[in-house]
């Protein structure tokens, strides 16, 4: 039995989701509310005890990490017949540079413009004493820092450093997409699930960097993925912590 | 055929060449010197355009990161008897969980230390022409970044959060050590290699964190992986940037 407990399908935490649907795998979806901060409560630090999702219950077994979570449910099915990962060693390698790069560069740039236009309003809507309880709570010490620094707003020049690794990002994607209809090649792999992760609904939030004139193959390939019936069914049936991409999610 | 483009054995230029011999597959090792700044020269850019190594050529393909080309050699090579990934897919992406963990946390606490005690001095040591002439010629803007402040001296409080989080690394490999034999359970396995190829020397380099009272179960598993037939082959017959660790080394 698989249990996926996410944020729903937004960040690192679609990536599980969306490679379950994918996959066409049976599980149940566990929404944990980060607005409750759920992910900091007992029970859940008791399933994964750096207190952060997405984190996959399989027969018992607790798998974390949102890529490593997507890799492992290529090895524990291996008679399913969609596969998200190449056949060719060559072409696992790249896709696993292009998880890597999101995991180690893109994926930060994007989270800390997002935690100061989204976390920051949400820390500082709290008492002092409502605001200490809860980091309490946290147990990794570096995300104590950065609920603190979104609370006090990040430094301008920490602001300005992030654009422009997300301006790097952005030029990346394009370009490779302008060469490839799928990051690793010709197939459609865990480095395009793991990539639009991050990079749907850039296309709003950042949209003076990600736009049909300035990057057309990168919004061409978010709009593809969006249409896969898998993303359709993910979005329709997910619960979120985010703005549903369209009238037909909000179900 | 396989040639591998490393700095010789020690941090990520280990990893993959601790996993060729202990696979006991043949390659070409092209020593790449760092002193002469090689990986910054147009015939490895050319490799790799990050101008980063180690890089593994294999049969005219590509590939690159270090943790990438390990379990590379591991899909690429099924047949080889020896295998440095597990057979079972939890214990996969717990091998997996500790590859990111190295990559994304140990790595760099302790490369920002090696840079600030080696890069700095070697960095100051350029005339200020000789030194842009240099950061001319690097690829990634974030590595043309650390060489900067190598060369000014990290701040204090870089260095000191960074020592924090050295302290926090190995508490968490001795912790581990202490409940099993290899970081990813009963086997060795990539997991090992990869942090040992920051693990290693650090009883010389930080001895007031890693030494037998403090670590004893880290200072073992360090001492079990040099004594590795792999490790002393690798030790022995390669050329390196660092310091030998025993005079047989020297050779």
């Amino acid at each position: 039995m698989l249990t996926l407990y996410s944020f729903g399908p937004a960040a690192n935490s679609l990536k599980p989701l969306l490679a379950l649907y994918e996959k066409g795998l049976d599980f149940t979806p566990r929404f944990v509310d980060p607005t409750r901060f759920e992910h900091h409560e007992d029970w859940f630090k008791q399933l994964n005890p750096r207190g952060q999702v997405p984190a996959l219950d399989h027969d018992g077994h607790i798998i974390t990490e949102s890529t490593v979570i997507c890799e492992y449910l290529e090895d524990a099915f291996p008679d399913c017949a969609i596969k998200l990962r190449p056949a060719d060693p060559i072409r696992i390698a790249e896709m696993r540079v292009w998880t890597k790069w999101v995991d180690e560069y893109f994926c930060w740039c994007v989270s800390t413009i997002g935690w100061e236009r989204m976390i920051g309003p949400m820390a500082r809507a709290y008492s002092d004493a409502e605001f200490e309880e809860k980091m309490a709570r946290i147990p990794i010490p570096e995300q104590q820092a950065k609920w603190r620094a979104a609370r006090a707003g990040f430094p301008k020049a920490t602001l300005d450093e992030e654009m422009r690794k997300i301006g790097v990002s952005v030029a990346k994607l394009e370009a490779r997409l302008a060469e490839s209809e799928w990051l690793a090649g010709p197939d459609y792999t865990l480095a395009d699930i793991c990539n639009f992760a991050i990079a749907n609904r850039m296309q709003h939030g950042f949209a003076e960097l990600v736009n049909t004139a300035a990057t057309p193959h990168l919004v061409a390939w978010i709009d593809r993925i969006n249409a896969r019936p898998a993303a359709q069914a993910m979005f329709a049936q997910s619960k979120s912590e985010m703005p549903a991409p369209r009238p037909a999610a909000a179900a």
